[in-house]
């Protein structure tokens, strides 16, 4: 075990396992709370490489880079939840990691992950595990059909999923798991998708920005408007379910909980739908429109220093990812006063793929006239 | 010459001579809009290199050193004004670099500078041009006494400067310049310091952040705040006299001019004192503080794009300098709510070091209260 004391003092080295743009921003969150990043990815053309102090091109089981990178940091964490439980485990017996492997284990399983919410009193879609022919007959006839078997582990982006729309589907969908673990789960039918990020610190100290509204496109999430336009009750249902999320995982950094919003003849309740044990999507807006970034709260908490503020910076924050060819729009959108960019460095504009993002605060641009600087300006010239 | 088109794409790389804290953020605002940095500095420990994807240990006058960096890069800007000009123009050659050579000539020369700023209109302290011993006697005779004769060139915290006080002084502070081209300059007396921050793009376009007084502690910038508590007739006026040096300089970047405040009987107004060929510590509120920093400014006119806004985020932005042991106080910053601590990254905190800043958004905070996220977070633990 490295001699890491907490809270981590300035200059300390942070350990980051993922380079993409999660990554990236991290690290960027880092400098200026006087850290050092060391970013560790298998990829060679990582985005985080550009702006970090030193990264280690490695395969998440190469263990000597593992037990290299052990050494030079001071604290470990990652960007996404498909890192192996293993690599952090083994890590884990060298140096600090947070959030730790328990996070991980829960929400790389999709069975525990739906227990753990529905053991805490949340909402969930209707489910039931299935590791037999006859399970799934009998998870079918508790939660009926249409429904969806999915792998219990690393299902992503509809891979491992079948969906089951009537009897004469089951055989398939059991075949297509593959005698792997697998999980049925009810169709939910909702209004909107919201999501609350939501950071713990080392001291158990929890805050949360502002619920979020999320709208997908092709399953790839569009856009994300803070705050969400749901009632105040209905939020704090969202903030409280995530709270007890965060405290039972005993987790270390930022989080988010996705949530369907379903409307019922009792009115509106949220349901769980995914809990990640990461910086999230939907919480890039804070970059900019918060008082304190997603980035930065991940960064203090893994450095075990006090959570900053969750302030929203104006009455309404929007972000817009920027799909694909969406990227090579950037000249119209540098151009567009108040419009904060954000992209990625990532070389290749392809279908599907995140480039960056961009955030706009609504209302703030007017908020605080200056002293007519750029009208004083004019008239010089 | 290198055959960058401008505006330059994302993806293309920023070349920044100097690797101070300036630099650092110069490079941390670069990653967000796509570019990747590459800082040339002489010293193995430059705080920038730690945020950067390419950096280069040479000193200014390696031509080896700086072909290879100019070959790498689509542009080249500079983080202060103390890089030689033969460098600048060696550069020139061979790839943009910009703010260029014009500027840097002007800003390190007190008597260019100066005359600079009276041929545009604008008060400045008495002075005039010593070359002889003759010289300085007329213009004793002209200005008076106490007055200050300083080397135009080069001089920096006091270095290369002495005070006349009475007929005694003149000989030895004649003798202190060497030989070296100096001005003498009478004494003004002033309320307080002002600068603009103003940045002009590369289409002749421009604009300034609110005018911004500073609060200097041993000669050291401490507090700056903005905006400046002045009349608005006298900001406008420090902001058009800014515009017209960033327009006869030819100026692509962020520049400052820093400002004494004069009270007469016809009332208050603006006397150039200096003028900063780059991004400026009075501007580091702008972090933060202004919804585009100035050292996304000054990565925006150099890579040809259009100026962001120069919006205030608050009625009113503070920044405090860390200097040397100020930084030890970290732990106490990162707790203060709403307070933006940026460190530099730097190990030894010697004495009048810049460490770091904080800015804070005075009453930003309470503007937009949540949807009560923190008092449902606490509810449910």
């Amino acid at each position: 075990m490295t001699k890491a004391t907490f809270p981590l003092a300035p200059g300390a080295t942070i350990g980051i396992l993922g380079g993409g743009q999660l990554g990236r921003m991290l690290a960027l969150a880092a400098a200026p709370l006087g850290f050092k990043a060391h970013v560790f990815a298998p990829e060679a053309d990582s985005p985080a490489f550009d702006v970090c102090a030193v990264h280690t091109v490695a395969a998440y089981g190469d263990e000597a880079a593992l037990a290299a990178f052990a050494a030079s940091v001071d604290v470990v964490t990652y960007e996404f939840e498909n890192v192996p439980v293993e690599t952090v485990r083994f890590l884990e017996a060298r140096v600090p990691v947070r959030p730790g492997s328990k996070a991980l284990d829960v929400a790389q399983d999709r069975l525990k992950e739906k227990r753990l919410a529905r053991d805490l009193g949340a909402m969930t879609a209707p489910f039931a595990a299935v590791d037999t022919g006859a399970d799934l007959e009998r998870a079918i006839g508790a939660i009926g059909l249409p429904a969806v078997i999915k792998t219990t582990r690393f299902g992503y982006d509809g891979k491992g999923q079948a969906k089951i729309a009537g009897a004469g589907d089951v055989a398939a969908a059991f075949a297509a798991m593959k005698g792997a673990p697998a999980i049925l789960e009810g169709f939910v039918t909702f209004d909107r998708e919201v999501s609350v990020v939501a950071v713990r610190g080392a001291d158990g100290a929890i805050a949360a920005f502002d619920v979020t509204e999320n709208e997908h496109r092709h399953h790839i999430l569009h856009r994300s408007v803070a705050p969400a336009a749901i009632a105040p009750a209905v939020a704090e249902q969202a903030l409280a379910t995530a709270a007890r999320i965060g405290a039972a995982l005993d987790y270390v950094g930022v989080f988010a909980v996705e949530f369907f919003v379903v409307t019922s003849h009792e009115g509106e309740t949220v349901y769980v739908n995914e809990i990640a044990p990461r910086v999230h999507n939907s919480g890039h807006w804070t970059l900019g429109g918060a008082a304190t970034s997603q980035f930065e709260q991940h960064i203090r908490a893994v450095a075990g220093w006090p959570l900053g503020s969750v302030a929203r910076l104006a009455p309404m924050v929007e972000m817009i990812n920027l799909i694909g060819d969406d990227a090579h729009d950037w000249a119209r959108l540098a151009a567009e006063p108040g419009c904060l960019l954000q992209l990625y460095g990532k070389r290749e504009a392809r279908v599907g793929r995140k480039m960056g993002h961009v955030t706009r605060l609504i209302q703030a641009e007017h908020q605080f006239p200056g002293t007519n600087a750029r009208a004083a300006v004019d008239k010089a010239i």
